[in-house]
């Protein structure tokens, strides 16, 4: 059953750009990795919003996304603390699709 | 443009049936309104995730969403409020998908 990782960033005030930069480098490594199906990344309208930016990508399974998640996501983590950035990362299921 | 409505939602344990229930009935709401374009419910795989339910919804563009807003949140919210469930709305663009 495909999962989708839901990650929450809240990027701080002038970091944006950094940020969007960062990620476009990401992506190029996320869409190598074995399972990954395909994944969208939002900004918010409003600069103020609790979360400015989140990524929305789906994985094949749960154990695939784990095993890119080693891979990837330790390197990123480093950044995003430089960089003042907070992720509420999550893994969910589509209930329904309307 | 269009525009991304993500909805994080933060559902107490034990109102996660009774909270899709509504959600049934609210989808069938949604998707009559005009420049309503596709949405996804999302459940965490983890109960004790930060925001266990999560909604993503495309709509045509931002003026279209506020007039569908006005017309179907205001009761939703109410019966929201009265189950305890605390929610963070907002409105995104698609930066790049991948």
């Amino acid at each position: 059953m495909s999962v989708t990782l839901i990650n929450l960033f809240a990027v701080p005030n002038g970091k944006e750009d950094e940020f969007v930069k960062l990620w476009e480098a990401i992506k190029v490594d996320i869409t190598k990795q074995p399972g990954f199906i395909s994944g969208k990344f939002h900004k918010s309208l409003k600069p103020d919003s609790r979360f400015n930016f989140i990524n929305v990508a789906v994985w094949e399974n749960e154990e695939i996304y784990w095993k890119a998640f080693e891979k990837s996501a330790a390197p990123m983590k480093e950044k995003l603390h430089q960089m003042g950035v907070e992720m509420t990362p999550a893994l969910f299921n589509v209930l329904f699709e309307y």
